[in-house]
């Protein structure tokens, strides 16, 4: 194992929960909450109380028993550990509906992610503007990225062509790419590919839906 | 335990994962493979083989050590666990940009998911046509779900409105929703609410990528 700049090596179930807690850690703080216990967070969060505990206790000494944690505090190093000051730059790959539909609502909630670019391949698209974002060719994808300074890429485009599109993004020097498209594609090992999978993630909700109305009946 | 109508109990994660071996399932299934060994479908699947064999042993004998897993039986065990056969109605709730790109998108993968209805409460949508779905108002929410026979629903409504949107979905009488809206709503226990939080998963990726990084560097 080489050095971790990170603190320590958090769980990768953890690490995924991190950005849901510190987004209720801030609607807390910005309602007053000061102190918090796992029970309480856990109504609100509607995460298990044990798991809060367990994954909290990955991050160091963040609590003591009987008095809960301090919420500011927490949002101080979840910040760190997700780095969420820095603002991050996305180049958005594919402006069909649901590229479009990303453009119009880039992360609004969030003012450090931000679509700075989008590309397409689609003559009829190129030199298209969404809201102030001007549609490009895929040549220009590398010179853009390197311009605009942009580090995440998020790809809509379809299954069939995805691959092609990665290949050129992964060119273009981005490790971190948010892929609508479920198929895997093939990656060198230091990129990392997030599938967005609404087909799956609707049969799952309908599978436990059943599973749940059987244990009703 | 109440009695269960599926075989037994399937862990949450495995359960997770098991529309996606579907899918690969039948994409091997279509290119001819018959068999297929833990460590192969890992490669392609890019799932941990331990991981396979794990959940595969939830759901019965499925395979043999060293001969592998027979392809057409696992098509047809998991399609009767998921109960893909039957054809699915959803109700769109929401038809803003990105409810207008699910409409056109429409689960086109799989022809048993289909959005069948869509509604919204501002008035210049009501009346319109999206791919010849029409845009209806939210009075008529539970008429339509009864006519169509629909059993779920995507909410694409804004936090700031998904509450009031979900509790006339829940009256509705429906209790599997998908939801656009990374804010926790509050639902009746038979109600199945999953989340879907594209800025968490954003979050997520970055983090790993930068984890990642640090230890490339």
């Amino acid at each position: 194992m080489k050095e971790l700049h990170k603190e320590k090596t958090i769980p990768k179930a953890t690490a995924k929960r991190l950005p849901l807690y510190l987004r209720y850690l801030k609607m807390l703080g910005d309602s007053g909450v000061t102190r918090i216990k796992s029970k309480e967070f856990s109504d609100v969060i509607q995460v298990p109380s044990a798991t809060i505990r367990r994954d909290f206790s990955h991050l160091g000494e963040l609590g003591r028993s009987g008095y809960g944690y301090d919420v500011p505090y927490l949002i101080e190093v979840f910040s760190h550990i997700l780095n969420t000051q820095e603002e991050k730059r996305i180049a958005l790959i594919g402006c069909g509906n649901l590229g479009k539909a990303l453009i119009k609502n880039n992360f609004r909630r969030n003012e450090n992610l931000n679509i700075v670019c989008a590309f397409d391949t689609e003559a009829e698209l190129i030199g298209l503007s969404v809201d102030d974002i001007v549609i490009q060719p895929m040549e220009k994808l590398e010179d853009e990225i390197k311009r605009t300074g942009v580090t995440v890429a998020i790809s809509t485009v379809p299954s069939q062509f995805a691959q092609e599109a990665i290949d050129k993004i992964v060119d273009a020097g981005i490790t971190a790419i948010l892929n609508f498209a479920p198929d895997r594609v093939t990656v060198p090992h230091n990129v990392n590919v997030q599938y967005i999978d609404l087909t799956t993630e609707l049969q799952t909700l309908i599978y436990f839906d059943e599973t749940f109305s059987s244990k009703k009946a």
